[in-house]
């Protein structure tokens, strides 16, 4: 018995005289195709014996132009703009982005990846959970050949493209700031996740205190989830020793924001008796008075990077692209909360 | 000729003793399912005849568990909770959800909704964007019979269930408050776009100025995009006229975000000489000096509610539940920016 070719959607375009894209879309029952053009499509696909239902094949193929995006939340500023970085080069090849949010959380991060999967994406940008320690499910998704990149939370576990920011340059040029402030006693807001932005915020910290010639004092870095709520108990916590200390730079700009709002309720004067720095740049960082010193994790330009190193394994397919990491420099922003001295 | 029974997972899953979510998840090629248990589940698929390939049918039977959501931007801190909120929901039954931006463009809204038919969503939760005049995209997805609701940005001109809040009684309360603190001459930022909170919002202020015997003064009230800069603009604009308002209410808070600063660059007190409110209960409003009086809208609410009325749409099927309409109450948040006299 002779095999025949297999039946593709661009021999139904052909011979319905349509486009691919159109039989496509009619045969995904898409609201853009008249119910005539529908009703023509699968009866051109019937007689012709079109086997439509390889999920897998379409999958590998690229066939769905989406790509799907993990991320903890979408409602930081540096994700979302992270995001936006994404889809600016997505749509020059025509793609389009679907975002899911793990919460931090490993089961859902799970799932989320599941859905995505359903969601028959052609590949995922992912930003690791906080809790997240296994990594099954993202090498489940590469054995199969999807396209994964990482950014920002990454992790080596994984052998794929990863973009991330230099945590460690960033917390060192905070410290130094500090250190040119005048300030000796610096303490650090920390996470105890094993997450390798703080800690390299953390190494960073330790390093510019130590080429300073500053003793690293073990009760100055406190750890907490870095929200408000834990800025604010960190900061009771600094105030509790025997001698204050004369700044404080957390990893993240919400502890920062805890830390001013207890220094502000105590009349404690900013950045006079205690300078503070943040980490990421949220847009709120500028409305505080004093405005806070942070640092720019240049999200847009990650999410563009990230894109194209996607689309550099898309492109690749089975033969998979060797797996770049790119660091991007971060930029320290300095407003008047550390401003002791001027600038 | 006989005419079979169809072929479903469920016989599939019988035949090889696991269950209907195990053999979807093998037909969908999970990364969760095993190579052997694929292969065992495929060939008993194709022995049986099983013909899974009715994606229209799929949609409808509501297969995929997943509700595609559509918004202006996830980085907005409103959107963010609603769609926490829906989540909350989508989890007790089992659901997913995804989410697509439209960043207030019409055309990607409607590329959107493409995106989400090919990711085979279940059906759509979505909130309109600020330049969507046309709802063709909309009414398509509607005829198909998927589940469709919206939420606060929403439109009369579909016939299906809305979740809002009153934004007019917001905005009312607000222009009663600034008047109880003492205010006579209270400037209103909104927006010329045809987006029914805005205008709402400013129907709000009018009312409540007439209610109260104040004058409706047109020079008070400036029209823009409501962002940042657009607050600090229309701000110079109102410090401009021979008479300076005595009060500000932003429809937006970074609106009144941008009215502060320039407020605080020109030394004019606040609440003293100018008061301010915004409008969305934004984080950054508590972390403003002052902290800005706003009108919280009930996000986490509105999204579970949202949720809630999406699944009644998608159990009643074809048969399509009578649309509803939800109208929350906003809450006043009065902080210092607008205390005059005190509470």
């Amino acid at each position: 018995m002779e095999t025949k070719a297999k039946v593709t959607i661009h021999d139904i375009a052909e011979k319905l005289n349509v486009t691919a894209s159109t039989v496509s879309r009619a045969l995904n029952n898409s609201p853009r195709i008249s119910e005539v053009t529908k009703k023509a499509v699968l009866k051109a696909a019937k007689q012709m014996n079109y086997q439509p239902n390889n999920i897998a094949a379409a999958l590998r193929n690229g066939k769905s132009n989406i790509i799907g995006i993990i991320v903890p939340t979408a409602d930081r500023a540096f994700f979302a703009s992270v995001i936006r970085g994404i889809e600016e080069v997505a749509n020059t090849f025509n793609y389009k982005v679907i975002i899911s949010q793990s919460y931090d959380n490993y089961e859902k991060e799970v799932q989320t990846i599941d859905a995505l999967f359903s969601a028959r994406v052609d590949g995922i940008i992912a930003s690791i959970g906080k809790n997240t320690e296994d990594f099954a499910h993202y090498k489940n998704a590469l054995e199969k050949g999807f396209p994964l990149v990482l950014f920002d939370r990454t992790t080596d576990a994984l052998d794929v493209s990863q973009v991330m920011i230099n945590d460690y340059l960033g917390a060192y040029k905070v410290v130094e700031h500090l250190i040119e402030q005048g300030c000796k006693r610096i303490a650090h807001f920390t996470s105890p996740k094993k997450v390798s932005v703080f800690k390299e915020r953390l190494r960073g910290y330790v390093d510019a205190l130590k080429d300073n010639g500053l003793p690293y004092d073990e009760e100055l870095v406190v750890l907490s989830n870095l929200q408000l709520e834990d800025g604010r108990a960190s900061m009771e916590q600094l105030l509790q020793l025997k001698e204050m200390p004369d700044a404080v730079f957390s990893a993240s700009d919400f502890g920062a924001m805890g830390a001013m709002q207890v220094l502000k309720e105590r009349g404690i004067k900013i950045p006079e008796q205690v300078a503070l720095a943040g980490f990421s740049n949220d847009p709120f960082t500028s409305f505080t008075d004093p405005p806070l010193t942070t640092v720019d994790q240049l999200s847009l330009t990650m999410g563009r990077r990230t894109a194209e190193l996607f689309f550099q394994q898309l492109k690749a397919g089975d033969k998979r692209a060797v797996p770049q990491k790119t660091v991007l420099k971060p930029e320290l922003i300095i407003r008047k909360s550390s401003l002791k001295k001027g600038i």
